[in-house]
């Protein structure tokens, strides 16, 4: 049984001209998309970013909230006696990152760029905000179009405007990441746990520093250090389930300057990546007392500091279904394809905390070579935008 | 310059008198260890062996004290205007070893023997005393004559001897061990520690038992006790001064009976082998951390049991340098050699730790094959019995 | 939109007639299957048991194979113009326990016992066939009643069926296996990996043994032991994909009889669970390369014996989802359940890899005090022979 | 009994007059030191002061041989029927370390000073040879005057100068370091090892760099080292002679930038220190096998690079107890000391290979603050000269 066989075909008709809106519309969002791209704002710092987006819906004539839990942009687009309230959610934010690309609509702000594709999901949502208002007889449901700043930088802008009030009414949520390396054309969905909880930790052995020929008159770090990192292999291959998934790293450890001299301390850092939040909470736990006792027992004191990133991103599976029927209803079917979880965080997460939703992945590599998000030259194919903006009308078109 | 240099040549004389009377005691001596070997009594069991030993004395004319710290006995021969007063230590307790030996004077008390020697420390120091007795007139020192109880079981019987005034006006004390192993006819000093401390420990670590296959609902003991052992190597590599000598081994561990269930629990036990008091102190205190603190960084719980041993025995370097001449005075110089230390313990660490001292090894390998000290078939060449007695007089003629 | 909306008004009727037999057969199963108790046959040497099975189809008229890949039995039931050939297997071993129970049908066969429910799985499929035959005509499909010898002990029963031809010319097979522990009326699918591959290990690290004291002229077989074990842990915390799972749990672990004695080798027992194939072959070659090589590093030598259990049980999606609506269509949706993983073998998974199909799990725990399986008091709700069988025809009337 | 005692009374009065002329040339040796201090000269690229060393013995009327090895210079004052033929050692190298004193001999070789007290060594044995000369008739044994280049800096210079003779017909040797941390007026000597053998370690480890997150697809190198660190600690603790000295440290580890980033590689860096050549083959030996063999285990792969230093340095126990001797009739008996070993290499453990010699301390605490050897600010009281020349004289006159 295929997905399309539960569309009535009443609602078919007003999805395809939905659908043509949209299509007409891609000049349009690669425009905006291209003028935001070369004046991207760093994340709590956005300021033209957000004026811009109330603009637009100014004009659209659609209701419009600003500075929702900081610098967000709230719109809602509202039809008599609605189904159903349903969210879509933009972030808006750029990168700390020198924009190396050779193209016109490079970035002018130097230093700062749109390298996670954030102007992309604006302009999408935009444009599938456009073609709601250009199709208001034939949808049924009242639609909050949810302009994020700050997702890029904890603890990022959707817990705030969640407090704020964004999520007032909102029957279910959905989201999207433009995907560089994933193939244009390609749509990715997955129930359940799509990005990881991300922390990150620095362990700090405080040992005594000595001549490398008295050992006994100084406290080692290094060996301190060493038996601290075979010990945390413990929190993923003993403490945790194994039909969870948790990943433990120390990606860096540095101490010492000379071979005959045992230096006073030795530094790590590393990241913790989880889904469920008892996991996530155990390894936390787990990674502070086996740092701090494991020293202790070696006459050493480790100082752990643990930074919080985003809860884990969690998709609701009635919502992960509907976004795979939609994909299905717009994509052939070996394009739309369920994606592995993927680690970096996402602070969707929070939405889908508070109701019901579902995040994706669109593929959007460009012609030529393919950078990854966050490289100085990264770019996406911006028919992306048209692939995510129908999602999300297919989306609406299954309530 | 020879040591025998330095014997005045009057000395000299008295001195070759006294080892031939000790030569023609050596039948007597052998009598007398034969007798104590039919009869050998536990530690702290002793009966007949003292009052042999006090009667004897009393035959001689001696002044003897009895039940000296409970079981020992002391005699004291003495001269007119003593110079100094020496003393000399025999123990003669017997071991819970069946006497497989197939000799006339084999244990006739089942299940006990003689299988370390000290059936021919007392016989040694019975016809040492007899011989002075014989030449009292070449004598010029008081000699004290401990005879102790309960050496091979810990307390001793040393410390209590000592403290009932075994050692009250002593200026210094001598004692000896036959060695089964080593040529007879080889006498061995050493300066220092000769005798390590041993202390033994029980390690329990409580983790929690759970089936193979789901570790995070449990705590996984052999886990825990590995990283234990890992850790503990730190206590010799690291925390030692590495001019002192230090021994922390795990002799056994134990855990589990199945290869798919994790046990509760691990137990270990090893030893620790020491000389400097402060390296074992260092040393116990290390491990009783390493194995709590280890433990409780991974969730377990680890109980250490630590049972002292004797204290290090270190003999004093004048004591040593008098030994070793009198060693001269009497044998070839390539039969007098420096020792080893040597691990097992030994109580006579306590005299020393009052008065100045020394203990020496006496070769005694017995003709045909040999067997080690606490072996079923141990026995040891009788005349080593008077190489100690000689060296006792050739000490004492050093004074 | 529930399962039963896709079963056709004809199907139904014939599907209720089908299981109104199956309710009065459930005597008659109660009956087969005490029998069967009460003459258990340890794996791979089963005799009577497939006789009775065989001439139970005998008599039923079905056209039957013995002796299939050796001791299994394989009866066909045909109907003309077969839609789908779907088979059902059972398993007919049983355990070397002694059963403790005190009931009437108490094994008679000393020392061996039914003790893992294949009685009831036998039972129930003689039951389901006899329910076939009754309701020819309301068949459209052929019907492969497999009968399996030897699941208990590796290598298991399956392997030579499969290559004696039982899957021939069969679509999709499908199976169960009761749970004492789980409740009576409950069901159990999952999609994908079901059941763990189990392969068991045992390592024995040979050093070289020694007095505890002079540990370098020793090889410490307990310390190469325990880098042994803190090495293991990587494999699952860094060898492993986090998304996949995997179990390296070392349960024993024997070394030494003295606190001061270094032994001369060190043996450990373990288990490795695991789904996917490639995570299952990488921890099988890091467990051996990490056990030598640590050895090696360390002077000793380890020696690594592997054996191998059934591979992991993988039900495949399509197949999954009929299990699910053929309990759907007979149970309360809250007693239809997905199961977790679980983690001992089970040699279904080799017919899963030749065609399509499914396991699931038959609650059936029993009133009372219920034990798991291999227990000697191990028993079931026998009501559960019925549901299983039921599931088998709702299975049979997806097609 | 003391050891003067042992000097004949006609040697004590030649002795008397030796001395006295050596304290008359204080000021001339201080004179020569402050000289070379002003014009120090890095290790094996000496030219000038081997130059002064000659000229000043070609004044002295002695054999002069220059070029000796290299840059060395030997010069040998005979006496008629020598008894003995006796050798004593002073090198002259500086230190590649920029003279930060403020005092007017000063070094005027920029970023070159004499940061190590050879030039006190040089000007003692000058000194000590003039007074020879102005004694000879007081003298009867011909003396070698070895001045050595090159020791600061691996291979030295002591090989060479024995290979090219410098040690033909010496019947022993005799080498004194000035201390500047030890009192002035205090001498040290040592029986056996008194210098231990120096050898340093790179181990880089190389492992497959990759994300934090992915662990599986990295070879880790972190955890890779940690493991190689623990297992280290057994060359000591299980591995080593507990009667032996041994210190294996690793003073420093380097991996990674990024907390989230698995790094390609990890780079340690450590000494190992020992005396016995036996455990410094083993420690050695152990280092490699255990950083590759474990490296191995993990799928890595480790680089060892071993550095040689010096040989551990033996002083032959009967020529120290000459120095000790020579000590006791200088100075008071509680200034002469038994000395640790200590362990900076040096390289006159060649020469004691050879012919049998001693090595010894002479405290050299100048007034005021005292600086350690190789700081920039670097002296020492020059009496100390004077001390050494005069235990030179008194070892002399010994034979």
């Amino acid at each position: 049984m295929s997905p399309q066989a539960n569309l009535k075909p009443s609602l078919d008709e007003n999805f395809q001209a939905c659908l043509k809106t949209l299509e007409s519309l891609l000049a349009e969002m690669t425009e905006i998309r291209r003028h935001l791209h070369q004046y991207p704002e760093l994340s709590h710092q956005e300021v033209e970013t957000p004026k811009l987006i109330a603009e637009y819906y100014r004009k659209l004539g659609l209701e419009v909230r600003t500075e929702v839990g900081g610098r967000g942009v709230v719109a809602t687009f509202r039809v008599p006696d609605p189904v159903k309230t349903i969210a879509f959610r933009a972030d808006f934010d750029a990168l700390p990152i020198q924009d190396e690309k050779d193209v016109p609509y490079k970035s002018k702000n130097p230093g700062v760029s749109h390298a996670c594709g954030h102007d992309g999901h604006t302009a999408a949502l935009l444009g599938f905000a456009k073609s709601l208002v250009e199709n208001k007889d034939r949808i049924r449901h009242d639609v909050v179009l949810i302009h994020q700043f700050g997702e890029e930088l904890y603890p990022g802008g959707a817990k705030a405007m969640i407090s704020d009030g964004c999520l007032e009414g909102v029957d279910a949520i959905y989201g999207c990441h433009l995907q560089s390396m994933l193939p244009s054309g390609r749509m990715y969905y997955r129930e359940g746990y799509i990005q990881a909880a991300v922390d990150t930790f620095e362990i700090t052995v405080k040992g005594k520093g000595g001549h490398g020929a008295v050992p006994h008159e100084a406290v080692d770090p290094i060996v301190v250090a060493s038996h601290i990192v075979t010990a945390l292999q413990t929190i993923v291959s003993r403490s945790t389930d194994p039909l969870e998934q948790l990943v433990v790293s120390v990606g860096s450890i540095h101490a010492g300057d000379a071979n005959n001299v045992i230096p006073g301390e030795a530094v790590m850092t590393g990241t913790i990546r989880s889904y469920a939040p008892e996991t996530r909470k155990t390894a936390r736990e787990k990674l502070v007392k086996i740092a701090s006792s494991v020293a202790d027992a070696l006459d050493a004191h480790a100082e752990v500091e643990l930074e919080s990133g985003y809860d884990a991103l969690w998709n609701h599976p009635e919502e992960t279904k509907i976004v795979k029927k939609a994909m299905v209803n717009l994509f052939a079917e070996e394009d739309v394809l369920e994606t592995s979880p993927v680690m970096p965080g996402e602070d969707f997460s929070y939405y889908t905390q508070h109701v019901p939703g579902s995040f994706f992945f669109t593929g959007a590599r460009p012609e030529g070579e393919a950078y990854p998000h966050h490289h100085a030259k990264f770019d996406f194919d911006e028919t992306a935008m048209l692939n995510t903006a129908k999602t999300f009308m297919a989306i609406l078109h299954q309530y």
